[in-house]
């Protein structure tokens, strides 16, 4: 079994309002140090196969047909093998 | 300057809808594998400081009082320092 861990993030250029939001709020508590606040996408699932090309295979399946928004978005991943 | 990145997840034992559902949306795209989905946060942020202590009290206090939930989140994070 592989455990998979992706992140899902949207391309630098495009506005994250969520993030913006969160650093207004940082301000009003007096954390003035924080910049660049972006928040995306953390998505962990277990692939239940032996054949790492196989894991591999499946979790691109994943994102781009599910996961990630192939228009603003792009995705990376890890798969850590456990028994 | 230091470089964060959180990951934010809710707790093992709080159901995780968004996960639920994709993983349906999986099924029915024939990725039989995919089991135990978790949609979480991953968020990213500059720190304006060169002090790794202040950094981490920084980000501490971001986390606690806006980011996670205390209730149902755990956080966790890395601290990179940039020139």
């Amino acid at each position: 079994m592989f455990k998979a861990r992706v992140m899902i993030k949207r391309r630098k250029t495009i506005l994250d309002p969520q993030g913006k939001a969160v650093e207004i709020g940082a301000k009003h508590l007096g954390l003035n140090n924080i910049k660049n606040t972006r928040i995306d996408k953390l998505i962990e699932f277990d692939i239940d196969t032996n054949n790492r090309k196989a894991a591999e295979d499946e979790v691109n399946d994943y994102c781009k047909k599910l996961l990630a928004n192939p228009i603003m978005e792009d995705y990376e991943f890890t798969l850590v093998e456990v028994s």
